[in-house]
């Protein structure tokens, strides 16, 4: 018999290792962070703040400030480039999510109706675009040309990496290898950047913002690589998100690519039918594919996997002195994986 | 009886002015540019360059590159930033048309089908979000911060006169200084940053680059006139975009505005009627329409105004020396006003 979740995921689960010691750690900086995203969002368009603080106030995790922040603390960095870089990431992410929404045609985040639904479409593709020269303006304002390079490659590969996981949707013969490069792409690669540019604001040696980054990308991948899983298990009434939601877009992530791998000739061909034509499922496919999932156990390999990932962003940490910022950052990771149990 | 367009507009026309002359001074650039431009559209995923190339290759007229490419040489700069930033200004420039396209749902620009007809609206949002982050790092590699904040900021600007825009539409009661704002916002912000930046790059002094800022914020009120005066003029078929478009959108332009505030309480009630809900225009609307405008001679009054702002752009040219540049930007001041006739 398969092992059930919670034991594949979490063999030594005792205390359930939460965000509130990175939140803690770095709350006056993030109270920081928050006045300086309702100041940056505001405009005479009263729509854009509007529309804005509708997903920003709907109280996502702010994880990726968290990181900048924790990652500015454990570099000893004092200045004010962290707060405008916490900010600027909360950004970025912010107009992704607003795009996605239109592009996925989702209902619903985080609990809410979406933006789309609220205002339209088109307000939310014209309200992120804002969000994302928003975003520039605030790197502009930390005055380092390598901070700058830093995030806009990460916003170049997060919109190649959504382009990316446009082309392979509904396509049941995509790789494991082409799933990990979107996922890379599209939540990695800002996590890393995330982290790395604290080490640069710092002035901290190569060898560390290196590391910074080994820590983001890594915790970026097993983050998704859950939020993947989730999407299969988790009670959608309490972490805001529908599940199902990928499986009715015909997504093709890591539990349904493994599921299909491993499944019969009849269970493949179940899984052309719905992920390819996904709006003509009928009401039974959904327990279906929770029953294949299951039947292979590829939510448990799914959080194996995001394990391995999570111990990889933990031991780059390694190079940095113990203490509170280590090991904040550190259990943020455990929590990043631990919240899908 | 009211003047003809032509003879409102141009009443010393003889020879057509024309782009030419802009574009052989800075051919060579422009070369060098569009090479740029391939180079940077290009990625693994191929529906980026092939939808990026639908609408960069489909014979626009490079007219915000060529101003980057004139403004720089008539500053006499010699280095290799003028042709990055000629194609980081266009890369906004088609980011833009791509959202503006799904936005107003378009379905045909330039004579050609829309990318969002072609291939989706998703895959527009998307890949405008690309070249929106290739246009950013164009900007870093100048290494010039103040390059990088007057571009971010005319990005900024855009976003928000694209928000305002969709606020005022199919709003009747809308006034001439929101229309005013739109356009400055979402055309004048550009060609004036486009303008401005070779004045950087060339290291001349802050009355120059003013100067050039005057000249393409003019420029581009003019042009984004004429623009809207032709939507209710000028042949669809010749120039690519249709006519009637703003119209069958109830986008509130300057042409409608003037006939709104000089017409009839009868013809209130049809602009009321068909802005306020385009989608029940009937067949009669768009001659009746025409008929109103004509009668208050709003065309020509709005060509009156792209005068007035094109001579504005010539006259913020004379702190610079005559010769070859300068008279090619003082003539693609012309063309871009009598293009039209």
């Amino acid at each position: 018999m398969e092992p059930s979740l919670a034991q594949a995921a979490a063999p030594d689960a005792g205390r359930k290792p939460g965000i509130e010691r990175l939140r803690l750690l770095v709350a006056d900086d993030m109270a920081a962070t928050n006045r300086e995203i309702l100041h940056r969002m505001d405009s005479d368009v009263r729509l854009i703040p509007e529309l804005a603080s509708h997903l920003i106030a709907a109280g996502g995790k702010r994880i990726r400030p968290m990181l900048t922040l924790g990652c500015a603390r454990l570099c000893g960095y004092q200045g004010d480039s962290a707060v405008l870089l916490a900010a600027c990431v909360e950004f970025i992410h912010t107009a992704t999510l607003l795009h996605d929404d239109v592009v996925d045609e989702s209902d619903r985040r985080r609990g809410n109706p979406t933006a789309n639904v609220l205002w339209g479409n088109q307000a939310s593709v014209l309200v992120g675009d804002f969000l994302f020269t928003r975003s520039f303006q605030l790197m502009i304002k930390t005055g380092s040309l390598e901070v700058l390079g830093i995030l806009c490659g990460a916003a170049a590969e997060i919109a190649e990496g959504e382009v990316l996981q446009l082309v392979i949707a509904n396509d049941t013969a995509s790789s494991e290898a082409d799933y990990l490069k979107v996922i890379k792409a599209k939540t990695a690669a800002l996590f890393a950047a995330a982290c790395r540019v604290s080490a640069i604001i710092a002035g901290r040696p190569a060898a560390e913002a290196q590391a910074l980054d080994d820590y983001g990308h890594n915790l970026g991948i097993a983050f998704q690589l859950i939020d993947d899983a989730m999407d299969y298990a988790a009670d959608g009434a309490t972490i805001g998100k529908n599940t199902g939601d990928d499986f009715r877009e015909g997504k093709v992530t890591l539990p349904i690519l493994l599921a299909i791998a491993r499944g019969s000739e009849t269970e493949r061909q179940f899984w052309r039918r719905v992920i390819e034509n996904p709006a003509d499922q009928t009401e039974t496919d959904w327990p279906q594919a929770l029953r294949y999932i299951e039947r292979h156990g590829t939510i448990a390999e799914t959080l194996v996997r995001a394990r391995l990932y999570g111990e990889k962003a933990k031991q780059a940490l390694d190079i940095f002195p113990a203490g509170e910022a280590r090991a904040a950052l550190s259990e943020a990771v455990d929590f990043a994986i631990e919240r899908a149990l």
